[in-house]
């Protein structure tokens, strides 16, 4: 079974961003329940659908596959609660690792995010010295909890 | 946008079932909201994630994408409303149309449901002599609702 182990961030500095491009990201869910979460991502040229398991620990079961662009458009418009997430992803390597810098506007500016994705649970990964405060299980920073309760910069 | 049109009818008679051959089903439901209804189905070999919009009239937005076989059993598992829709599917010539006669079984044994697609909401189509009161609109009968309040035969 596919399963995803993260660890996640808050962003303190600016010194990850050396003229970096990011991927512009817009994304929204069709539902959040205890049994699954289903998401529809736009990335880039690209799109998404993804369910994602209820979280066991840093584990959690992730099936992902591309949809048409098109598609994608007519979800994201119709069939998710609003509002989207919107968010600009860097990919940022350090120590080893490649970190994943999330730069969230709209309704949850200010707000950045750092994860880190590891091959097994109890993988020591060195920290990046600006990653601040770790929120991996902290339900507010999920993705699908900023859209109900939207968070900027100012509540971290 | 893709968009199913269909009428629905329940089936008072074996007349239709000439040693025809069906394909077994299994379906569950991630979630069910104003906004989408997530399905994933196993149909003999074949797997597919559906999502559908809110119902207008006769018309409903549909999504299907195949997956892997074993990506939708982990989710039929894990991740869907239980109980699961179990029903076997036959294909129906009758009028020029194909109907779609679903057999179903488990918690919904003794239903049986013919569906007929529209290529446009007020086409005329040709009913069979086998099919009994029409259900379209009866959202009881909805796949979705069959798992929170099964239907069997002596509920007709």
């Amino acid at each position: 079974m596919p399963v995803e182990i993260e660890r996640k961030y808050l962003v303190t500095s600016d010194a990850w961003r050396e003229d970096m491009a990011g991927t512009p990201y817009r994304q929204g869910y069709m539902c959040v329940s205890e049994l699954a979460t289903v998401r529809v991502r736009q990335a880039g040229e690209r799109a998404f659908l993804t369910i994602k398991g209820a979280t066991a620990g840093l584990s959690r079961a992730e099936f992902e596959y591309e949809i048409p662009v098109p598609d994608a458009e007519i979800m994201l418009r119709d069939h998710c609660t609003k509002p989207l997430i919107e968010k600009t992803r860097y990919e940022v390597p350090f120590g080893g690792k490649i970190w994943t810098v999330d730069v969230f506007d709209a309704a949850n500016a200010g707000l950045i995010v750092a994860e880190v994705e590891l091959t097994h649970a109890d993988e020591q990964v060195q920290i990046p010295p600006w990653a601040g405060r770790e929120v991996t299980d902290d339900p507010r920073y999920r993705n699908s909890s900023l859209i109900s309760d939207p968070m900027n910069g100012s509540d971290q």
